[in-house]
């Protein structure tokens, strides 16, 4: 297993990313390509002991900022870390490539190293989310803001591939996210994807789900507009962390709460652990004709490490082609 | 004040309805015309001693019921508790209308009743939401899946209005929910959207918030079409009853941690009535020729109580007066 790591990515990079691909390196023994400035990693690196570890330098001379303007940063900077990484990939060097940097810039150069499969509409960026039973699917979360329902119908079809290889799920659930299952709910784009997901899914397609059934774990795939996705996992990181300042605020303003909270925080913890997010790695850029992952900017060592690991269990389930293959079969249909 | 309250609406009508009337009638001085089945309303006033109170009972001989389908029942039910109540207004018999029974129901007969203002593009449907400064208004949440740009920007306009009204802001600062700001981000709508808003409300308009900016409580009013809002407020609670029910989860089954809990009690409790939404009151479905809110299915008669008096604010504020003055000056424009 080769995995390319893009160590100029995220928030933290990259001293975070280093150490999250030496730790990865570490337990797992597969080999972590780093990219990126060399000097500056060769630095990182000197920080840690790697002798013997998978570890490889290909230098990058330009990264994307989080702050650039991805779509132009990418094609300006050609020699971008990310760039760099994905043409490692595409020549065979390595087996995937994954990113805690900037969705937009992975988004573009993904687009122009790999290009999409034959037969793809549009590439969807995916990500685990948590439910009430476990982990599902959900897409598009922001690479396309305007659909078309023939891009959603094909990408409940790839999430499924995707659910099968990541959450072990034989016989994944679609579902399509919706203001309501009655007739006349749902949108333009909602009620002319439907009959496109039951035509190409079939007893795999179990129709509209409303927010409420999605946490509740209906589903182990749920299709949705790039602009709906993205506010949603947006709103859910807000409004949770939201909850949890008010109820912090106002356990410290009280001294017996304080204490009781301390008394509790065993049970405080365990629920952080089911909440964090941290383990479900980096969300999945399906349909180009490569392995891009990509993990949430804030990523620190054992974001990187997660991630890492999510995109390796993706290349050992042979995502890439599957999904390839049953495009292809659709597409002779 | 005399509000119309439809008492065959909702999941506890007309118990917790007639309950929350008879409340607000005490408590006010009030009056609230019930609609609805006259003999079972009389047997559930009778409940109490309403001597002296101004509640009165205008019989309709049908209802919706919460799984109709709303459209088709209000238009074949003529003589529905929602229509025969909203007659009452229009017939100026009464200042409002309020239910919490079923929002497409709500909708429909609100349409046919009513009908828009005239130069308005299509009703919205609003609500007051959380946020860590306080509530902020958010429409459209569900009367317009698919909407075209000059919907939105009159929707700013009018939900302005609303929020001087119920938020006491005099200059409130109105936003469009998008997916990030910068160049590129958004989706048609929105970025066509954009310029009719800041044309229409000058230095109101403060540009696209993304859900966090949202629920740190950037701004006032926020502007969405109907789907995206109405997945928004229901992914927003079924989120944060997700994360409340793991944190008792992990509590309960830890015996110290119960003890905690006990302790902190009083923080829960003062965190819980800050997220509390029964005090939000109804929503305002906004932009027809009378006002018309909707409260939540679930309302108990506390609830009732407060979309009741929520209702009665708008009418103080004369708010349809300063909607019609409003719309009618653009229209001349």
């Amino acid at each position: 297993m080769k995995l390319v790591l893009d160590a100029m990515g995220g928030d933290h990079a990259p001293v975070e990313t280093v150490a999250g691909a030496v730790d990865y390196a570490r337990t797992t023994g597969h080999t972590v390509i780093l990219t990126g400035q060399e000097d500056v990693l060769q630095a990182e690196l000197a920080k840690y002991d790697t002798s013997g570890l998978p570890l490889k330098i290909v230098h990058a001379s330009q990264s994307i900022a989080m702050d650039e303007k991805p779509a132009m940063a990418a094609r300006r900077k050609r020699d971008n870390s990310m760039a760099v990484g994905m043409r490692l990939v595409k020549a065979g060097e390595a087996d995937a490539f994954c990113t805690v940097g900037h969705t937009g810039g992975a988004l573009t150069a993904g687009h122009m190293v790999f290009r999409r499969i034959p037969g793809v509409h549009r590439a969807v960026l995916t990500t685990p989310f948590p439910s009430a039973k476990g982990l599902f699917i959900l897409g598009d979360i922001g690479a396309n803001p305007d659909c078309k329902p023939e891009w959603l119908a094909q990408w409940g079809q790839m999430m499924a591939i995707y659910a099968q290889a990541r959450l072990g799920k034989t016989q994944p659930r679609v579902a399509l996210l919706s203001n309501g299952e009655e007739e006349g709910k749902g949108k333009n784009l909602t009620r002319a994807t439907e009959p496109l997901l039951a035509e190409l899914l079939g007893d795999a397609y179990i129709g509209v789900v409303e927010p409420k059934e999605m946490i509740a774990g209906e589903a182990d795939v749920v299709v949705t507009d790039g602009f709906t996705g993205n506010i949603l996992i947006k709103s859910a990181e807000a409004i949770a962390s939201y909850l949890m300042q008010v109820i912090k605020d106002e356990i410290m303003a009280r001294p017996v709460a304080k204490l009781g909270a301390m008394l509790a925080r065993p049970a405080f913890k365990a629920a952080g652990a089911r909440l964090d997010d941290r383990e479900y790695g980096a969300g999945l850029l399906l349909g180009l004709n490569g392995i891009v992952t990509v993990g949430h900017g804030r990523s620190k060592r054992d974001r990187v490490f997660f991630a890492l690991r999510s995109t390796a269990q993706l290349v050992e389930a042979n995502v890439l082609e599957r999904v390839r293959a049953e495009v292809a079969a659709n597409v002779r249909r």
